[in-house]
């Protein structure tokens, strides 16, 4: 059983989200669907990141096992024939028959981009979250950084959620601009708790729209407290960019 | 009676193109509804371009008339607050009576996007036509200089069209490469055939894959002959980037 990694993008506004639902058409389910047409049998897929509905992504990683023997470009070119051109593989290649997307991955980077004018550009629509009005982008910047390092994000957790620990490492939580209108949110960790970039964005917002002081991102983290946060913003400007595994 | 011009963008994909048809969605339809709302009867309006089902606008103009005094202002925003995301008045301010967007027009300026990677990016794919396989973008870039200038590009028309002339002056035809996979063609002329653009990157691409030489160009030109010339592109990938009026 040849076990293979792809990396695929996709634009996750009409899709429930990275995991098969109830209802609704997610990436896994499509991914699993075409591999059963290609393998004749049901077939388990593995994603890096379980992205939520309407959440983009650039590079995830998932895996899977095969019986039929087939050549990674082959692999490739069969599944995207069974995908919607929303939903795309863009690489694939054999991996150890142990590998997990989920559990192996070193670091996850994720992207959140605020379109920043008065007119939400029409091509920014799917891809980015409407903020009209002054946002002071270094006051942003600078509570950004301070969310790098070993921290418990209890805070930035959606509540209801249950894992073992809330402590994460931020290797890099960096804000920028790009053009005159775009803010762009970038940010690495060794893992992320659910709606935790969301709600990071959202407090980034209340420092930016000058309604709280940069040093107030440090309260919100010391109190472990959801409700001590921003609000968790829409999902249409977020992409999941990379996983990486190391060497 | 106040004469507005305004500059919009939109994404076409959705829409039978600018001008009002029989059926489907039309963004002139759309304009010229919102605006009766506004201005509490039907009003007219006028465009640049007559952008074909699917093409893009990044900045079309447009010009009406209304009975109602109006802050440009508040116009955008009331306007904008009938249309779908998909359309955005970007701008609007108060123009001569005599205003003609399309008569009055010294240049306008086209933009077609090829995606040349082996797998379409899901971003892409509402915005670029997808080419596999290598293409020679200098030979294309070298090719596309030989439209610039005054000619009869009668061979660039869609068949069926009646115009007084198919004489055109190009004041600019250029072929960039960004990024990775993405070939940008720029065209600035003072008139457009219809189907222009896309019948002269069709045989752009047919240079660029290597079928005809770089001079082959000024052979198709020379004929006149839209059967002589490349096919026409999808609309995906053209976008109408500005319309210049002078000072």
């Amino acid at each position: 059983m040849p076990r293979f990694k792809i990396v695929l993008a996709y634009d996750g506004t009409d899709f429930v989200g990275w995991q098969r639902q109830a209802s609704g058409t997610s990436i896994q389910g499509l991914l699993e669907d075409a591999l059963r047409a290609l393998d004749d049998r049901a077939v388990t897929v593995t994603g890096a990141g379980r992205t939520d509905a309407g959440v983009h992504a650039l590079g995830q990683v998932a895996a899977f096992s095969l019986e039929r023997a087939i050549d990674a470009g082959a692999l490739v070119r069969a599944v995207n024939a069974r995908l919607p051109e929303a939903v795309r593989v863009l690489t694939a290649c054999e991996a150890a028959a142990a590998f997990n997307p989920r559990f192996d991955a070193r670091a996850k980077t994720y992207r959140y981009r605020i379109w920043n004018g008065a007119v939400l550009s029409p091509f920014e629509r799917r891809y980015a979250w409407h903020v009209p009005g002054a946002l002071d982008a270094d006051a942003m910047a600078a509570a950004a950084r301070r969310l790098e390092g070993r921290h418990d994000f209890a805070a930035f957790q959606a509540a209801g959620s249950e894992v073992a620990t809330t402590e994460r490492t931020i290797f890099s939580s960096r804000l920028s601009t790009s053009g005159a209108d775009v803010i762009s949110y970038d940010i690495s960790g060794d893992g992320f708790l659910r709606h935790m970039v969301r709600s990071m964005v959202g407090t980034l917002v209340e420092i930016g729209r000058g309604r709280r002081r940069v040093e107030w991102i440090d309260d919100v983290l010391a109190s472990r407290d959801r409700a001590a946060a921003g609000p968790t913003v829409p999902a249409a400007g977020l992409f999941l960019v990379s996983v990486d595994y190391g060497p």
